[in-house]
């Protein structure tokens, strides 16, 4: 019982600094999103691909979420946007005082779109709120049409999910109608893509649906 | 500081009922696998083809470890093989009180391979003994060659690392030689299988080692 009491305890104390950094980022009009999946689903070659895209159109920053590595750090820095490392040393999800923690490494001044990437975890980065404006999540083809509800709680948080390696299908047993299927019924308003980083496919569409969403944010801002 | 020492006797209370769940198994001469992986990396597949191998030259049972729901362990039951499902009610990996509760419901006489399923995981289920004779961790190629330095923990404790789905490796970027090296930097004792369920590929090599240590530890029991 007392172990239930301190994971209760946590998760509280982590939704009032989550509380806190969603404030900061609504006052500098930055849209965040919680990127999060599984380990190689395709969240750092994704978000490579939407930094490339979207880069000329408005001020992106990083943070990077690994256990010990800086790997997929060293990626996104060749891109040439600011990046911040958070090393959860051994940690399974990042929480929202690792996010404080990280955006006082990060200069926050006239960025329009925030991503973190989280850790390679389908289970438990989507208990933790860091702040974020929406939590999307990535399922490759090659893991298979069943993770939904396997892991429901990730889906279910999602503003949206990337169904990814789309041109890996054909050698898989994937069933995306059940997918769809299943993952609307945990989640009735997610917005769907279908992306492909070898093949650069629905990339330009979700990065569209991202840049509206931060001129949203951006225009919410101005009308206060 | 407070939730750091409550981590800690976590920790050791579990490792004391490993070794009470350890004990039993070794009296009753039972090897024991505990099988991690992230989602969709291929365990209940590999499960399925192990099971046809092996069920007709030993007894098996096995321990399904999911989220919420049963999908995998209808899979295994239609193997004709006595299967325990432990839905761990959203937490993200198995530990020794679950297994403790798991084969009191299980007909432990006569067995003489157990095998896990953990909770779909790379991160949580390695800090976790169940009292296993061997951890057996799964990678499958479409997952990307990285993850043995990013995800240590669980390539660092297993006794073998299968990589699995080597059929799709021509579709990926997987460097098979830095994947190896990485894995024995960790890891210097480890035994590799390649395997492909859909080719059906590794899986007797897999299958003879696996009766080689099962009758191993049906060996030493005797020779007590």
């Amino acid at each position: 019982m007392s172990e239930i009491k301190v994971v209760t305890n946590i998760l509280k104390a982590n939704d009032e600094l989550s509380a806190l950094n969603s404030k900061k980022f609504d006052e500098k009009s930055i849209y965040v999103i919680n990127l999060m999946s599984s380990p190689g689903s395709g969240k750092t070659s994704i978000l490579e691909k939407v930094i490339t895209k979207l880069k000329p159109e408005m001020k992106i920053g990083i943070i990077e979420g690994d256990l010990y590595t800086t790997m997929d750090t060293q990626r996104i820095e060749s891109k040439g946007v600011p990046v911040v490392q958070i090393n959860t040393e051994g940690a399974c999800h990042l929480d929202a005082n690792m996010i404080q923690d990280a955006i006082n490494n990060l200069n926050l001044n006239g960025l329009e779109l925030l991503v973190v990437e989280n850790v390679g975890n389908l289970v438990c980065p989507a208990e933790f709120e860091i702040g974020e404006d929406i939590k999307i999540t990535v399922l490759s083809t090659t893991e298979g049409n069943d993770k939904p509800l396997k892991y429901p709680l990730a889906f279910e948080k999602s503003g949206a999910v990337i169904l990814n390696k789309v041109d890996l299908i054909e050698y898989t047993d994937f069933d995306k109608q059940r997918f769809y299927d299943d993952v609307r019924s945990i989640n009735e308003t997610v917005t769907f893509f279908e992306t492909s980083c070898t093949k650069d496919l629905g990339l330009d569409e979700l990065c569209i649906w991202i840049k509206n969403k931060v001129e949203e944010k951006q225009n919410a801002s101005k009308g206060k």
